[in-house]
């Protein structure tokens, strides 16, 4: 563990409030945590997206928020402090229309298709929430989000994302696909933190977590 | 294994002409292959950059090349034609000078303090080398690179870089970091392939390599 990880540690019990391996792995792998405490976010994730015309950022940071309410309701105080980490990404297209996690293969197909075949980029934005707990009467949140555009490769054939699709790979992720998995070789370029297409924006939550010290 | 890697698995055997296991993972993780064989090459990466002055890909891929032809005097005819896939990747700054592994912490470190402080992307080039090799008679070649813009956060502060630095990771390394590990974390945002900062460009890889099926 880095000495900042390792100062962190010390003074806080990490959470990180999502069932997202992707996310664990950026606080392990590259932020260098261990000890961490997982906790899913019991929220729906069902608000209503009418609400959220042409304000998808809105969309993504009302969610995010509304999960980490749902965790705050399972905290209890213990002798340290916690540090409550809750995240929420969507992909977006041109038109502000929100793509989440497809759960049949004919919805991310069509996704899919769509993104390849637009010519312009796809948005992902990750919203981030995170929670300074010490009992239920003192506690903090301090939220951003972040945006990173993604551009699928419209040269990629049908053939090959049918192929992707038909694999079972990508469902249950927001937008249907993995940039770090095979559809990694559907994108062309990215514009922007690459982690926060992975599920969490990784030099922006550094800095915050960096002040928390 | 995804069905168009098998197909080149059936009619190639892939072999990787790099001691990176970076790359050796985006062609496993990523691509999907399994059965790799690897091979190092012996081109000392040795040419006169001065050769060179800004001119840094016609560097990168003339590196590249003459490892691709240090493995092509180790290969020898078997049942199957050989896929042999070579790169090189440099990190080169705004004036064109061209960073590669720095082997000494202070010149990693004065590396890295330049990347932060200079406000202005650094941009990855990797060059790509495709042998299809039958016989020592019967070959081709097959040569791309690409750049992908880097830009280091300006706001992180010294002594994170100085605590990355004396972890002794990033040594070794083209520019003395690893965007996929905790040097990640001072990078602000990429402008093209992520995987070509990794060490390989992942789809435009892809769409050569599916090309030759």
């Amino acid at each position: 563990m880095n000495p900042l990880s390792q100062k962190l540690t010390d003074k806080y019990e990490i959470i990180l409030a999502s069932s997202s391996p992707r996310r664990f792995e950026i606080l392990t792998e590259q932020m260098g945590f261990d000890n961490i405490k997982v906790m899913k976010p019991s929220f729906e994730e069902d608000l209503d997206k009418s609400l959220y015309v042409k304000r998808p950022s809105d969309y993504v940071q009302d969610t995010c928020k509304e999960k980490a309410k749902s965790i705050l309701q399972e905290l209890t105080p213990g002798s340290k402090s916690k540090l409550v980490l809750c995240a929420d990404t969507i992909v977006v297209d041109h038109t502000d229309e929100i793509y989440e996690k497809p759960v049949e293969k004919e919805i991310q197909l069509r996704n899919l298709l769509r993104f390849t075949q637009s010519g312009k980029p796809m948005r992902v934005i990750t919203a981030v929430t995170i929670i300074i707990y010490n009992t239920p009467q003192e506690y903090s949140f301090d939220s951003f989000y972040e945006q990173t555009e993604v551009y699928f490769d419209s040269n990629i054939p049908r053939s090959i994302v049918e192929m992707y699709v038909e694999s079972g790979d990508g469902l249950q992720v927001a937008g249907g696909f993995k940039v770090q998995g095979f559809s990694g070789c559907l994108i062309k370029k990215v514009n922007g933190d690459y982690y926060n297409v992975v599920g969490l924006p990784l030099n922006g939550t550094w800095k915050r977590l960096c002040t928390l010290i």
